[in-house]
């Protein structure tokens, strides 16, 4: 009966996110849903993205238990921005998102960052309407952490590795990382950054936009077949 | 619908968290589950402890949704340690805790440690016949995660921030992280820690032991009564 039940929510929540999906392809923005640990660096990385692409019209859904720290935070640099609060709520469902995106300018944005709930676990098997996944761990969470995660390394599109500036004073082997990682997910891209120094930002803006393009350009197909 | 099922989860989980709990007190066993987030350090505190309190008999039950890594590593310092693999799910519940309790001779232990499933969130509403939660925060975290993890803070018996080695490099206030746990909790214990250079070990292993002596008091009063 829990099994049931769960597939239930999950199926609901499935058919929320494809009307999200649609919402979003007809306003041609653009979504990342943004997954990793409490306080492994997403609140500053998309900090550090409004930054780096001011040229785009970007929005921002912040999901957390409880506080509006990190809308606060966003709302420095943009006025683009949702506070989702879960209360006892472990990931952001597809309800939340479209809860947000009802106080969002759709046709304003060409790109939309979700801030999914600090954890590793639990949002990785609900869809919010995403284009994509992306997958965060940090060097000061420890170089076990992708073996001991294999969901979210196998469900996200790219994964990151942040605090790079934190690297030489944590025990932390790059390569025994990236070897697990490639044994879960062969294919998938990682980069590697630091939001406060800004070394690897580039890939990651650069990551995003070519994923823009290709957006753009399979919409385009799409409205002429 | 939905809730009536998590109710009836979370009645059965009480059920045999009390039968852990009742053949805990009976070995006389002492245990603590220990809740951080991914990566805050909960291994590499518990295996420091495991060195300190080397007069003391413990027990250790790992959780994690896959791999045997945290058990392998305590494997190097004792025998008396079990790993649990949760597979997708995201917390331990007594269940859990009964069956690894199986593979253990508890008149043999006085102390056991739970290292619970990284995740600062979902292992809080779950009661697994321990006699104390506690909660682990860490300074790479970010000074923002005891205001946006309320639950966590108000059930534990003791809060750890850990990686005080790491303070100097982060951007981390001591002050705004104090002042968030006292408002949501004003009598929290809370203990400052570095597992690796071993700084503040010596007050939470003299907390665990004030612990252990208190609970053998209780039994001794329980058993003339």
């Amino acid at each position: 009966m829990k099994i049931e039940v769960i597939e239930n929510v999950l199926k609901l929540n499935d058919e929320v996110a494809a009307l999200n999906r649609k919402r979003l392809q007809q306003a041609r923005v653009f979504t990342i849903d943004l997954m990793g640990a409490p306080g492994c660096g997403k609140t500053a990385l998309i900090e550090a993205t409004l930054k780096s692409l001011s040229d785009i019209r970007i929005g921002v859904i912040v999901g957390d238990l409880t506080t509006q720290r990190d809308a606060d935070r966003m709302a420095r640099i943009t006025d683009r921005v949702v506070q989702v609060n879960t209360g006892k709520g472990c990931h952001l469902e597809a309800h939340h998102v479209m809860q947000a995106m009802a106080h969002m300018d759709l046709d304003q944005l060409d790109l939309l960052l979700i801030e999914n709930v600090g954890n590793l676990i639990c949002p990785v098997g609900f869809d919010l309407g995403q284009d994509v996944k992306v997958g965060m761990f940090c060097t000061t969470g420890g170089d076990d952490k992708a073996a001991k995660h294999p969901y979210i390394v196998c469900e996200s599109s790219l994964l990151l590795l942040s605090k790079m500036d934190l690297l030489p004073y944590v025990p932390f082997d790059l390569t025994v990382f990236h070897n697990d990682i490639r044994q879960l997910n062969p294919l998938v891209e990682l980069l590697q950054l630091s939001a406060i120094t800004g070394d690897g930002m580039d890939s990651w803006v650069r990551w995003i936009r070519s994923r823009m393009i290709k957006f753009a350009a399979k919409q385009k197909v799409q409205a002429l077949t």
